[in-house]
């Protein structure tokens, strides 16, 4: 069993829409150990169930360590947003459970997720972060300004996963009624989701739209990569998008020296994607971070500072 | 009690997403009766409600009339494309009901909600129908070809009031976080769904997104009538798309003298909107029809030849 001093014990968690994972480290942030659970976003699921994943991954990454942690960072999506009225329910449920029995309160901090996913790639107070998953965001913050862009959920946040995949959706319609030309994307999703028409498509597509959709932005790389213009197109019109919301993030925080510009999520594994997005933000100052790490790493650092 | 001979007597079905009306007439299309009861749409219901749906409006409108019909025509969506191995199912449970106990099975025939929609504007076999509603599709009938563009479903339907009320969401809350400037629609819209900032809409969409995106498509109109431009654009473009499809029917199916434009949905209601369509269909052969029958008088007319 490893054993530390009790107060050289720091957790870091993300809380997600899919999965929780708590990730313990000593105070120069050596890693001693991980844990993962369930969902933990209140958008998805509700206070009791966030409460038992959290706990859940804490507990599990505290399995073979001794001691209480002196400083505990929980990133959650929304929660500052849509849910502040429920923070203090949420921190009273958590505080009966496993480990949080034995922390100090004071000592337990509810942040954004956008927050530790910008520490994830860069120690400094001061940058953007911009997301762009199945949901797409940018944030930014300066000394004490913090400006959101975007984040409005599947309908909107243009330049995600979400909104390439309608674009695709659209085309490979398009496409198959005559009103549009021919793409690469309908072969590529084909190999994705085993369909023969696009009537089939369209049961695929309602049947389960939110697993669905973000999953032909893969198609749409795919067939980006071999040179569909219309892929092509929906790759640079989305990293416009994303990039007409950091331009103007930057441009309300006037910046006067280098600052990051930390990239999340599964749309920047594309480059196409990432080139036209960084190409897009001109700012001579933007310096482009794409964190190795998970935002539970982002949670450690804050936890460490805390 | 109104009493006809046996074979005078025939009856049209719209058996919609929401409701399903039934029209008794005699052979001279003079109306009878109406009944009405919920909805029939497959796509919406299981076959024993619709069934049951069709059978209930049918027989409320031959409440106080004797006899049995000699032909009833039932306009459903999407049967033929989407349920064709179900319509066998759907008439063996349908002839177990009410006066349909009663009616020569040769004589009921189920044929689209389109076919019907048609038949309400015209009473020719060729021309098009374009319907912008909650969703859009564009349909065409020449000798034999039939053709049928658009319809995909609300992540399509380009021209329809869901896709209008999207563009007026995005529009909203891009105008909300400064990625585009103000826009009258947001005002609009809090008149009907009483919002008071975007993270509130936000709320009232997510919660039932399929009522309340078509609905802002109202706010849109509303703020076009005021000479909002970003209102006028949705609306221009909208037309735009619907006009695309109409235009490319109207190519495929290459009509050498008039023929009916029939248009039918809510966003006709939109004097914009209507204008810029038929400005956009530049055929001269084209005549623009807007139905004042219901689509059950549609079918009627299709049972009277039947």
């Amino acid at each position: 069993m490893k054993s530390l001093k009790k107060n050289n014990i720091i957790i870091g968690v993300d809380g997600g829409g899919t999965k929780t994972e708590a990730i313990v480290a000593d105070a120069d942030l050596n890693i001693l150990n991980r844990g993962l659970s369930g969902p933990a976003n209140l958008r998805n699921v509700d206070t009791l169930t966030a409460v038992e994943n959290i706990s859940r991954a804490v507990d599990l990454a505290m399995e073979s360590i001794s001691g209480v942690p002196q400083s505990v960072v929980i990133g959650l999506p929304a929660i500052k947003e849509e849910f502040s009225s429920g923070v203090a329910d949420f921190k009273k449920e958590l505080f009966k459970k496993g480990i949080f029995r034995r922390v100090s309160r004071n000592n337990v901090h509810i942040v954004s997720d956008q927050e530790i996913a910008f520490r994830s790639g860069t120690d400094g107070n001061d940058g953007i972060l911009v997301i762009s998953g199945t949901g797409a965001v940018v944030r930014g913050w300066r000394s004490k300004k913090d400006i959101k862009v975007s984040g409005w959920g599947y309908f909107a946040d243009e330049g995600s996963a979400f909104w390439v995949g309608i674009k695709a959706y659209q085309a490979i319609t398009r496409a198959f009624d005559g009103r549009a030309k021919n793409t690469d994307i309908t072969r590529n999703a084909k190999k994705i989701f085993m369909f023969k028409n696009a009537i089939e498509l369209n049961r695929i597509v309602y049947n389960d739209f939110k697993k669905v959709i973000p999953e032909l932005s893969i198609a749409v790389d795919n067939s980006a990569k071999n040179g569909d213009s219309v892929a092509i197109e929906i790759l640079k019109e989305g990293a416009g998008e994303l990039a007409l919301g950091v331009n103007l993030v930057i441009d309300k925080l006037n910046f006067k020296k280098q600052f990051p510009v930390v990239m999340v999520g599964g749309m920047f594994k594309s480059v196409i994607f990432k080139k036209e997005f960084q190409r897009l933000v001109k700012d001579k100052n933007a310096i482009f971070v794409l964190p190795n790490d998970t935002p539970a790493i982002g949670a450690l650092k804050i936890a460490k500072k805390k």
